[in-house]
């Protein structure tokens, strides 16, 4: 099956995304449907062998929605990755079994399949460059706030992937000097200030600190037992006021990095994802608002700030478009040869 | 003369580097001397047509130094530029006069030269890539910190230009919210925080609120004319704590930034240079333990940050590299047909 042609027109492509919350897989095809979809929770304490051997298990279902054999198998994997071998790295939010990951090597003997394997962030980049808010865009940055904040950057139509491929972290830069502590170990990133469980940390601070509050009778309605982001968001919609003010502040991080990513990068777009992101539609708005006024010229004429259109579903279409790129497999390769 | 060959390996180029305080020129040989070097302080209330006649006459002084008809004109200029018309757009810290100035139409009529214009921290980026700190390097940042606070990011062997050629403001990103106000009119950016005049108003401040401090009798010694960075920068190195402080300050911030740029772009250097850094080294190894103690792996280990090697004549030799580039003319053609 590893001679299926990347000519055929209609050929179809196996996606497998790995994300610190869900696995899922499907069989992908060229005009972008999804068959067969499967999805599991993540094994968050598992060893490396089940959570490879699971790995396979989904996308081996998948394939069976397949009407041709497919032409490979493209993953998306939560954190930084090295894309030539396949074998993922050690960063913050992510299981444990998931470090030093030989996902590449692995799935390519056990599906006997052509594998290639990137970031999640660059694989939903790329699906929103193809069927998405990008379309047509050959500089764009991809921005999701959801468990974690992450980046892709697409620039002069390449994606930026830096010495060892982990270019991109916009979720770790400082936005808040002093701010709460980052899962990286610095203080105020922009994910320790605006994803979903700094979200939720900031209300648990603000019910501690006020029993009488809303939040505080929310956090006692629910044993005691941590805030977490969507709760803060659904709190927020009901009219608690210290909800919104926190989910506000979170919004003005968020706002505050994408103008600095327009003036950074001169993006065509700037297209935002992410299960917390998307929770906060008025967030485009205001994002839009800071970059035409605040942004410095010509990148604040330029640049829109737009919804991801695929949701969900980026890092899967994105996984099965990493095998539209031969190149990818080998950049490291070529990088270390010059 | 436009005709002159550039396979003649003893080639020369005349360069032109613009600046918001000089404006120099050279002729630059093919392995990087600067011969028949002028400058002449920009003229900060000029109009545009006496800073062309200005540029034009420097460069023509220049050109008589060159053994061979040089193979065309590189400008390298302060603040953002069209590289494909030549014509700069409106930033901050740049001197009235040079908004919307048709540089690359002047220049290339008036010497009757291939002329190609970016902006100078690109051209430093390329001299210290072929010259000076960052030989070999495919990825690397090149961060001045001057009277403003510019960046180029080289990524994959390529200038990372953006839609409009505006990439690259690492300047312009908050680093203090709702700090001192910055010249793009933004709050707390980098330049507002650690550019030279940052420094010197900082240093204005505490004079202020301190009559009896050493700053204070700094400032009155000057007349009570404001500080200036280079001033503070003398009073640290004669013991005053203030000064040491405030400088201090201005260089925890920027070694937080180049942690954010390690985790955004995960280069193999980050090149610091500009007078500010270059009168405190101490930076370097401040950032070096900052990038290895607190950015995200595998990029920390990868990452060196190093000292210009080039300094001030970055900009000259740089503009004079534009002419190997002949697709940086024309990129944002390319770009917009795509």
């Amino acid at each position: 099956m590893t001679e299926a042609s990347p000519e055929v027109e209609h050929h179809t492509t196996l996606a497998l995304d790995i994300g610190g919350t869900w696995i899922r897989a499907a069989t992908v095809t060229h005009d972008g449907q999804l068959l067969g979809a499967r999805k599991q929770a993540s094994p968050t304490t598992g060893s490396a062998a089940e959570i490879l051997a699971l790995c396979a298990q989904l996308a081996d279902e998948a394939r069976a929605a397949s009407p041709v054999p497919p032409r490979g198998l493209g993953v998306s994997t939560t954190g930084p990755v090295n894309p030539q071998t396949g074998v993922l790295y050690d960063p913050p939010n992510t299981p444990a079994g998931f470090s030093g990951l030989p996902l590449g090597q692995y799935l390519r003997e056990r599906l006997e399949l052509a594998v290639v394997v990137d970031r999640d962030v660059n694989a939903a980049a790329l699906a929103e460059q193809r069927f998405g808010a990008a379309r047509g865009c050959t500089d764009f940055v991809y921005l999701t706030v959801s468990t974690g904040i992450g980046g892709a950057v697409i620039a002069d139509g390449e994606l930026l992937r830096g010495a060892d491929g982990a270019a991109g972290e916009l979720g770790h830069v400082v936005v808040a000097p002093g701010g709460p502590t980052c899962g990286c170990g610095r203080r105020g990133c922009l994910e320790a200030v605006a994803a979903g469980p700094a979200i939720g940390r900031a209300a648990d601070r603000h019910a501690r600190a006020h029993p009488g509050s809303g939040l505080a009778q929310l956090r006692d309605s629910l044993g005691g037992t941590p805030l977490r982001g969507h709760q803060v968001g659904a709190a927020a919609l009901d009219g608690d006021p210290d909800a919104r003010e926190i989910l506000a502040a979170a919004g003005a991080a968020v706002v505050s990095s994408i103008v600095d990513i327009v003036n950074v990068f001169n993006p065509q777009r700037v297209v935002l994802g992410g299960s917390v992101a998307m929770a906060q539609p008025c967030w485009i708005e205001k994002a839009n608002a800071a970059v035409r006024q605040s942004a410095l010229q010509p990148a604040s004429e330029t640049a829109r700030v737009v919804p991801t259109e695929l949701g969900d579903n980026g890092g899967l279409l994105g996984a099965a478009l990493l095998l539209d790129r031969p190149t990818e497999a080998d950049h490291a390769a070529r990088h270390r040869r010059r």
